[in-house]
């Protein structure tokens, strides 16, 4: 590995196991993970058939292959040491990991990367940073684990900032105290994921906080982008599991207090949760915890009919039971995830706890379920103490198509696939026409430009006034024209969730790519509101430019 | 009833009833409502013995012992027929419902009460009331039901105001839209409780929000004031159901989106709620409605010991069950509330649904307690359909004391009973300690001061990290002496809820009471900001001065 002996700052932030394994500086995840040629190939084949049209994979990059711009801004002396200009660093930090991202970085194009990526081990070192920005107009990006795919740690940056600083929180990546009997903790925000659990497994918790991103996402991330988790209903943002935050901003730290509830004035809390890094950067949250549950009960559901089974969602969502997961999957998805090729579509129903045994929940689950026309085997139901319970049947398909999505994806781009995903909330009573109008919109739009393409929907959250569904797309892209397409889909389908009352984002956040349609909903007095703050807060907006506002 | 032929506005808002029934204009509810002359005699007998002194009654004022300064403020023609200059209306609105407010509406103390009292019917009649305002310096202090106990509605404003307007929102009280499928309702924020309920009734809809000031309080002061209702779980605040708001401020109308779920940006919704009158006024709300629930599970649990009650609560409040009712009274309040007079604590408890028997809900939940040397009667605990489930037991005693306290309160204080409260919510590492901190020390305050009294504490509200303690004071005042008295004893429990971790307020909210604790809990870069938001939304400052905070 050709990281070893060079300083640490080159191995990406110390994320588990991470001191042995490079990140890739393109891509997701580790250097040697994800499918392989030979996978890459078979993949070209399969889709190429399937789309009818030729796929064939392009070299990743290598680190040599790039010309990166020079960096435009010197380290200070007092902050030199934790200031990288490594041109790996640099590139890996250049951007995120949407769509757009990928096609670009396997072009090679790298066109602005941050001048330096900084380090901080500490808060002092993170006021410093910023002060340092303010001082010679740099434009500071606060970076997790950089897994955005909206654009929240670009760094080609509009305006008129000398210079661009990456604020790479991965070094701050403890668990730095714990209150057993609140089940809290208090949590430097730079720690990744699996990091995250390692930490607080020892003492029996867990933070059950597991976005797609989990891997390679960090505590301050999640927060600032108000992330969603892989309960579908009751804990579905990391909102909810927000304590109280230290926040630094460049006029000052932020320390909310801890507590459990309060009615004191508008909550602090939610008005740093999803401020995206440009109000100040989380450095430590204190953040609620659970038992880690030890009895499950499953059970996989068969709708003939979509129809019905949004039906069946929206009873369970109102009946107060409350199923950890409870994750719908239209037709398409059920093929692809869970190996239903009849059309069905297919309701991954869960309960889960540390406490109590839940057959009461899921028989009234598959109750309400059957009342809907749902299909659930008799023998699937009951509550299960071990822990397989969780990896078998369509619940284990999923998870396992789950976790591994993100370097799927990185391969469907490499051999040309326009492979992305969109996803909104919006109450029943609109779901119906706005989902009708994103399947056969967005759709007509892939076979338009791509002249073959599907779209396919799951509920990844679940709330009693309504849904939050997501959407994949696929279709061969044209070679050179990627960017193009992903604007034109992007805009149909932004629109239509726009004029059909859903949000431009349920859990992906805005970043720079949903502006667009962010700056629609968004009341207009509530962001001259923020901007007002943002100015009190951030004097010189130097912190993320462009994200949630502009200057101007 | 005097009220009979006059003009609308002299009835007070249109509440349920309100219509052929007077409001008081010095203190709680409906003229011929709470404890009659012979009633008071009895208490300031039996209290008198309790205390060891003498308690007599002073008459309730009238309305022509008033001797109300002249208004300041002439009422542009436009706005003149919405805008009252009534006396007794002006009465009515100079004060909230707090302890220091009923001990100067019974002294006739009314030497600051609003020139005019707005009551717009409609959202353009409250933006011209605030352009108004802010075009002739006049103060504008919001009002829904007055039932403010924080000094919320006070119209005694310090500042260069012109005068005082305070905006009733009484005539804004209409359900506008209901959403049968999200079970979501766009609803005007003045309307009351009752004629909420009323009005979502026939649609087999409910709020469920029962704050103890359910009767006389408004749906826009519920958001405005992040109001606490009576379940003790889960759904604890208002926020918990507000969908999408509208607000008009001096500077324009904000509506944000109506979702049922969002990750796009810091909520507005969040961010409105809570604010106090201090951003805008709050016209209408779309809510989150529930089931109206037809199943129910209750059991009255004894602990010899308030400790292993408070270690069963907390056991409880991990569990994921989240009860309904999970209220904990102390040995002071299960003597008064439930007739516990052994000593013991008493833990309330209640699951609710419209869908399912509660029976393994409830069976789980007496087996905690039982761990924690809890005693629970059998034959209690399963699942009734029967209305009548709620009102037997210990659970329908504590209910009729929570609907006739504050016309208790007022009773008690005209006999010259000092009578408070003040609540808090805590993480439980810190409960212990600051639990008896409070119980000894503002019991010792009360004992210097008053020389006796006595404190008690229930838990309204749980979370799995912590309790929200609420605790009643009760002292022999003395006469003319009561507001030094109660500045006293906020005094010394402010000073150990700040040094102990206790929020200001759980659901009482900030008002003008609570500032100087409420301005060392906040973080100061938070207020900043929020003045800054402030200044954009209502540059002249109109809108309820030093709720909050200050203009400097």
């Amino acid at each position: 590995m050709a990281a070893r002996g060079l300083p640490a700052h080159m191995y990406g932030p110390p994320v588990h196991n991470a001191r042995v394994k490079r990140l890739k500086f393109w891509g997701w995840g580790y250097e040697d993970e994800g499918p392989d040629e030979a996978a890459r190939g078979r993949l070209a084949q399969s889709l190429g058939e399937r789309f009818g049209c030729e796929l064939a994979p392009v070299p990743y990059p290598r680190i040599s292959e790039l010309a990166l711009p020079a960096p435009r801004v010197r380290a200070p002396s007092a902050l030199a040491a934790i200031l990288s200009d490594d041109p790996w660093e640099r590139a890996r930090h250049a951007h995120g990991q949407g769509y757009r991202d990928i096609v670009r970085t396997l072009r090679r194009e790298f066109p602005a990367p941050p001048d330096r990526v900084a380090f901080p081990e500490n808060e002092t070192q993170v006021a410093e940073l910023l002060e340092w920005c303010t001082r010679e107009r740099l434009a500071a990006v606060p970076f997790g684990g950089g897994s955005s795919v909206v654009g929240g740690v670009e760094t080609a940056i509009a305006g008129d900032y000398r210079g661009v600083v990456t604020i790479d929180l991965g070094r701050m990546d403890r668990v730095l105290e714990i209150d057993r009997a609140s089940r809290a903790a208090r949590i430097q925000a730079g720690v990744l994921g699996p990091s995250l659990e390692d930490q607080l497994r020892p003492h029996g918790l867990t933070l059950r906080h597991f976005p797609q991103s989990f891997e390679f996402s960090s505590l301050g991330g999640w927060i600032a982008t108000r992330s969603g988790g892989h309960f579908a209903t009751r804990y579905t943002h990391i909102d909810e599991f927000v304590q109280g935050l230290r926040v630094v901003t460049p006029s000052g730290v932020a320390q909310t207090p801890r507590l459990p509830g309060s009615g004191a004035g508008p909550s602090p809390d939610r008005f740093f949760t999803g401020s995206e890094g440009t109000l100040g950067i989380i450095t430590e949250a204190w953040m609620r915890l659970q038992d880690r549950p030890t009895l499950r009960a499953n059970a996989s559901v068969r709708f003939a009919s979509f129809a019905s089974a949004v039906a069946a969602v929206r009873a369970l969502s109102q009946s107060g039971l409350e199923p950890a997961n409870c994750r719908l999957l239209d037709p398409g998805e059920a093929a692809t995830s869970a190996g239903a090729t009849g059309g069905e579509s297919i309701l991954v129903l869960g309960f889960e706890s540390a406490d109590h045994a839940l057959d009461a929940w899921m028989a009234r689950a598959v109750e309400l379920c059957r009342d809907h026309g749902g299909v659930v085997p008799e023998e699937n139901v009951r509550t299960r103490g071990d822990a397989g319970a969780t990896r078998e049947g369509a619940a284990g398909a999923w998870r396992n198509a789950f976790i591994g999505a993100p370097y799927l994806r990185d391969a469907l781009v490499s051999i040309g696939v326009f492979c992305e995903t969109f996803e909104t909330a919006t109450t029943w009573d609109r779901f119906e026409r706005l989902h009708a109008r994103v399947m056969k919109e967005v759709h007509d739009e892939l076979v338009r430009l791509c002249g073959a393409g599907s779209i396919t929907c799951r509920f990844t959250h679940v709330y009693p006034d309504g849904p939050a569904p997501y959407y994949s797309l696929l279709a061969p892209a044209k070679r050179g024209a990627e960017l193009e397409l992903w604007d034109a889909v992007k805009h149909a389908a932004g629109e239509i969730l726009a004029s059909e009352g859903g949000t431009i984002t349920h859990h992906h956040a805005v970043g720079r790519d949903h502006r667009k349609w962010y700056d629609r909903e968004r009341p207009e007095a509530f962001a001259r509101a923020l901007r007002a703050a943002k100015t009190e807060l951030d004097p010189a907006w130097v912190l993320n430019p462009g994200v949630l506002f502009d200057r101007n």
